[in-house]
């Protein structure tokens, strides 16, 4: 079923029992750094971490009895394997997560906590390996992005955050495959013809940029981000129509931007986030983005899933 | 003039062109470590990072401009001076603060900064060197908890709370000399005589819990803690009555479940917060103060003054 602003409403309907209206916040304090009126949409205070939730249960609460009834499977190495664990549980259905050696005891232990089966592989099998046991086991795949009811699931951000702030100039979306700016944008573009939504992804990683050049998805070459929830090489074949259709642009960022941007967002705007969270503040340090002084610009922070270690990284970051 | 619900609205109109609202965020991802509805005042995002803001303010505006002639002085090491920089900053006060030798660099260079003249001395001489500035200089001493107006401002902050929530079961509050607790319990017992106000203070320095216990303000001897937002020894004797008339108990919280809420608030509620805005967390953890499941429990996030390296303090803790 294509996704319309109707699918979005129905899937905030569909899931709002089971997640958090997170809060827009206004963010004075960052004002004069980012040289705009500065919103944040916390989904670091989704339940799970991030907005992955959304669009994981939007698809469970999609799915047939016929569908679910040899469970589902997913491949992650984070905050899709997480959210899907933990739908899972809530709903009662049985749940597989194929996950990279090497994914973090943290988020092992979190996935297996909420009842999770996990199987391990080497990190570049792991989507052919879900495929297998999908088909070996009869069960449900549950992808990331490229799936209208998981756009659906991340386009209720979008939604919330035009009720919360209906005059935003301009929202700005971390972007990979492209499900949570594709639903995100879908939801605005109709409620607001004239915000702008600005998506920005890693400069190593520019799948989007690539692919609005060409006019079509292009893969581009593996490569290295510290922001670990921004990997995917190519734009999602579904996702990729609503992204072209409405967005205002694109931003690569540098590494180095990335933490100056999560390193602002914590120390200043006291939100803890992670670096695929904290992108779109360094597209904008980086000078990346056209906005004015008086522009009111909302920065979705899409996941919050840290660790104190981590945080070392930014200690010798200047703002 | 005595403080009363009157003085502290007329104090958040006089102060609100110059604080923000901070939001009062329900923090869903807290209520099964805390056994209570979980919701958290966030005044680590005022200007300034604290709610001293709000005292220092209204203390400036309701001075003559006969008094402000000579400029303002205070001693402090911490978020007051901070706040009494920043605003006479912004309202053109002449300002001297007197500092520690050995404050933190960052918080000197913010007050140099925002334009304050700094006198360094030892700790223990700060108030008397402040003092002795004061009849030199013909110059007004603010004062960073004993004062009525102060109070008014900081109750500003529970003005806010009822407003956000009026059906809230307790409140609670990080508790040193009571200016906070003084102003906030004021304003919520006039708002809501049935909605509890619950003090935390570290157990090495239990100043309201002994002066409550001797029915008069108690000095306690001087001890290290890890709140260093919360280290006066004896009640401010303006602010004891108040404490005392609308507080309903106090916890004693151990160092180690300060660390333990500092933990909890910045990696599960993901809002960063300081030692001193964390004891109360700590002091649920501890089970310390009397809660049910379905009671609608605000904790007051005092301040966010931490730097990432304060942080590694957090890393060996046990949720």
């Amino acid at each position: 079923m294509p996704l319309t602003i109707n699918e979005i409403i129905a899937a905030s309907k569909r899931i709002s029992p089971y997640t958090v209206r997170t809060p827009l916040l206004r963010m004075y304090s960052l004002d004069d750094y980012l040289g705009c009126e500065v919103y944040a949409k916390a989904e670091c205070m989704q339940t799970t971490g991030s907005f992955k939730l959304r669009g994981a249960m939007n698809k469970l609460l999609s799915l047939s009895e016929d569908e679910l009834q040899n469970g589902i499977i997913a491949a992650s190495s984070g905050n899709h394997g997480k959210a899907i664990a933990y739908a899972s549980r809530l709903l009662g259905i049985r749940s597989t997560i194929v996950l990279p050696y090497g994914a973090a005891k943290v988020k092992v232990d979190t996935i297996r906590g909420w009842g999770a089966e996990i199987i391990q592989c080497d990190v570049a099998e792991r989507f052919a390996l879900a495929e297998k046991l999908c088909r070996e086991r009869r069960a449900a795949l549950v992808p990331p992005f490229n799936d209208e009811a998981i756009m659906a699931g991340q386009g209720t951000t979008g939604l919330e955050i035009m009720e919360q702030c209906p005059d935003l100039d301009a929202v700005t979306v971390p972007t990979s495959g492209g499900g949570l700016i594709g639903g995100v944008s879908t939801a605005i573009k109709s409620l607001s013809p004239q915000t702008k939504v600005f998506g920005a992804e890693p400069a190593s990683l520019p799948r989007y940029s690539a692919s609005l050049k060409a006019g079509h998805p292009m893969r581009v070459e593996k490569k290295q981000t510290i922001a670990d929830g921004l990997v995917t090489l190519i734009p999602g074949e579904i996702c990729y129509p609503y992204v072209e259709a409405h967005t205002d642009g694109f931003a690569d960022v540098d590494e180095e931007y990335i933490l100056k941007g999560m390193k602002l967002m914590i120390t200043e705007g006291k939100l803890l986030c992670e670096p695929s969270a904290a992108i779109t503040l360094g597209a904008v340090l980086q000078g990346l983005l056209p906005l004015k002084k008086t522009d009111k610009v909302c920065f979705l922070i899409s996941g919050g899933s840290v660790s104190l270690e981590q945080l070392h990284l930014l200690e010798n970051i200047m703002l």
